[in-house]
């Protein structure tokens, strides 16, 4: 159908440096750490009322999380990879003693001042964080295995991005820290998971196109997360408009 | 799991005119003839580049509304609910002679001055208006067959907007004139689809819980419209910024 795709299909892999250099390259032009949101939340400039529709809408993609890496993991016939993918699945839902991730989301959402019933009941959220989140459970549902473990590679640049966040939600809103604890987890967590994930995608990436569609997929990834805070934006910011049956922040805020 | 739902069942159903009132009702809070963009539209405030994007993103809409339908015809089975939902993908596919709807949106592009090959590739569509119509189609294939033709319903509300639209591109927009064949199918298209949706929505919802399921539908649908919307004003209008990768206007509009 798509002449560009038996084009591609022609040229020379490319080496596994420069394999690599391309995600590399993906999650400067695209990864969400430029978003606008990011860098007013970064300065200081959030509200109360802001951070609260974040963490709200946030929870929702932080809820299927799991969701989407057990779809992952239903669609590998080897158990090694099983094995080291269903890390990620304990990460998020915890042991049932430890906290997981999802706990600890919570955590930050009643940090903020909400209540975890509105964010276990999802209300408010924004439909245009249902329809990105769903989009990434479909992506790894639909596409190819490689392209659904490269769509996890946002992950190589969360660290950096983690960290800054820490330091500047501690320094510019010191009522919040009490609710970090999500990310502590996931400065050790994401690398490892990155890690892995990299280096099946190398491994099973052989031809241009194959590699060609795993930086696709991570561009895909990159679209979802830009995307939640583009509506975020709109809605809480700038021009400031959550449509129809939305979270609404408190006047005071 | 979610209280709620049993008490409704539990409350008696509404009357016929009660429950068609409730349509109209959610209609006038949440159909997009009261979104921002469409006010600026027919205020004429919107630049070409600004239409481009508009007609642009709404191709992608318009491209996936028969095999929406067609998911809804395949769920059913009853042949008379089949043959009349089939009028539907005639309307949009054409029959190889007459244009159908899609050809015709195609031309709006064209009148916009965007190439018909662009909106064919859906190049540069933004990554949320994808999401959005990919929930629709979504929505219509894993909810109750009776949920799926009330999310259609916005077409109750349509024909109103259409005419106000038509007459105000004519107006503010005398160069995109050539290009209104598609709002003039659907003056008496949408009429005929809502009368015999709001039909058979009417025959089919007995419970109060069915009724409110299928209200409940109108308004999904509305959001999936309004977030169409709020995508397309934050990245042309307000701030204006369009994600990596989508469309950019030329700087003379």
């Amino acid at each position: 159908m798509n002449p560009s795709v038996s084009q591609d299909v022609e040229k020379p892999p490319l080496s596994k440096a420069e394999f690599i250099a391309g995600f590399h390259a993906i999650g400067e032009e695209r990864y969400h750490h430029k978003h606008p949101f990011h860098l007013l939340m970064h300065e200081g400039k959030l509200t109360r009322g802001q951070l609260q529709a974040w963490a709200l809408n946030r929870y929702y993609y932080q809820s299927r999380i799991p969701i989407k890496d057990a779809a992952i993991l239903a669609r590998s016939e080897d158990p090694a990879f099983r094995l080291a993918w269903r890390k990620r699945i304990l990460d998020h839902d915890g042991d049932g003693t430890n906290p997981g991730g999802i706990e600890k989301w919570l955590r930050l959402v009643e940090a903020t001042g909400l209540s975890r019933d509105l964010a276990l009941r999802n209300a408010g959220i924004l439909p245009a964080t249902r329809y990105a989140v769903q989009a990434y459970v479909d992506f790894v549902t639909m596409r190819s295995h490689l392209e659904a473990v490269a769509s996890s590679l946002t992950e190589l640049f969360s660290k950096k991005l983690i960290v800054l966040r820490m330091d500047r939600l501690r320094e510019h809103y010191p009522w919040l820290s009490g609710g970090l604890d999500y990310f502590t987890g996931r400065l050790t967590q994401a690398p490892e998971d990155s890690d892995f994930a990299l280096a099946c995608v190398v491994a099973h990436a052989h031809t241009r196109a194959e590699q060609d569609l795993a930086h696709a997929a991570l561009r895909a990834k990159c679209d979802i997360l830009w995307a939640q805070l583009d509506a975020l934006y709109f809605a809480y910011i700038n021009p400031g408009w959550p449509p129809p049956g939305a979270f609404q922040p408190p006047k005071e805020s």
